[in-house]
């Protein structure tokens, strides 16, 4: 069992979090370990005590994003037994992660590309995983006529609208992010309604 | 004047389409100019005879697309009066240039912040462009009663719905890019309806 001293935790926090914003500024290829070193204030010796390589820095950034999705969204799923209901928590969780740590979801949404082999492998199973609690709820709306027949590409453009807030989402202005929740909630429950 | 070759114009599109395709798999900043010449079988020489630098390339990639758009939007509130086939075929034409334009597309939507000082400020203002046409497709639509009440964060979200469609269109299957344009036209038509 390996023991993690706070220091410890809070320092792989630091690097993780200045890192993501190095990323989502520069983007992850324009960003060198020296830049991270500087940017917040370690050796590239204490650096690498943390972590292992830039691209295990990046797949920290998207796996523990899509992850704490998965958890909310399963939870929601769990508490909430209505599919309307669960479908208004799945959008006002997804909005708030992506204006909270707006960072490191640009880089979660952007450079997943740039990691390779079984590291976007596993990263694009969690994006897999979260998009199928989605699925299955459109499905059971659909099962007990409250919405429309399920359609995958219906789906990814409600998702898609969700994700690209990135680009336009202001943390800093907590009003916008929750009229935001509001639109963009309304927009889906009116895409897939079975009756208006 | 100047006066453009035939073969030079068709080799300068064969390296922006070359760039784009690398830019896209693997992101602008992995990717070399050496690796550029290569894919597109000419020497560095001959390359800088057609393209300034890399960045000309990117912002190039990133301008002509956004400002087709914008000539193609145009055209559409020219040559439709009703506000729901105004929106129909925005949302038509902007599906099938990033259909038919994929890798520079993800480019466009990927990679401003790669672009740097004046040219990043160009390519902003031509998606703000294009983005006012839009707006003014739904403020027109308020006015006559036809639309709900104009909402910037409605239109953001909507807009983000067709644009991260890069992700997942798949260029090689029309019925689906056909099949898709209907889905997310019916979600922007049940979103914006004053009554449905």
């Amino acid at each position: 069992m390996s023991t993690i001293t706070i220091s410890e935790a809070s320092s792989k926090e630091r690097i993780i979090q200045t890192a993501a914003a190095l990323f989502a500024e520069r983007g992850y290829h324009a960003v060198g370990v020296s830049d991270i070193c500087e940017a917040v204030g370690l050796s590239r010796g204490t650096l690498y005590h943390h972590i292992r390589s830039k691209e295990d820095i990046l797949e920290e950034i998207c796996g523990n994003y899509m992850s704490q999705l998965g958890v909310l969204a399963r939870q929601t799923v769990k508490e909430e037994s209505e599919p309307e209901a669960q479908l208004e928590r799945l959008g006002r969780d997804l909005l708030d992660i992506i204006a909270r740590h707006k960072a490191e979801l640009t880089v979660c949404f952007r450079e997943i590309q740039s990691l390779t082999g079984e590291r976007r492998e596993r990263v694009l199973a969690l994006h897999a995983d979260y998009e199928r609690i989605w699925a299955d709820v459109l499905k059971a709306g659909a099962k007990t006529g409250q919405f429309l027949p399920y359609s995958k590409t219906r789906l990814k453009g409600l998702l898609g609208m969700y994700y690209y807030s990135y680009i336009w989402i202001r943390p800093d202005r907590p009003a916008m992010i929750e009229e935001s929740t509001i639109e963009l909630n309304d927009i889906v429950l009116k895409a897939v309604r079975a009756h208006s």
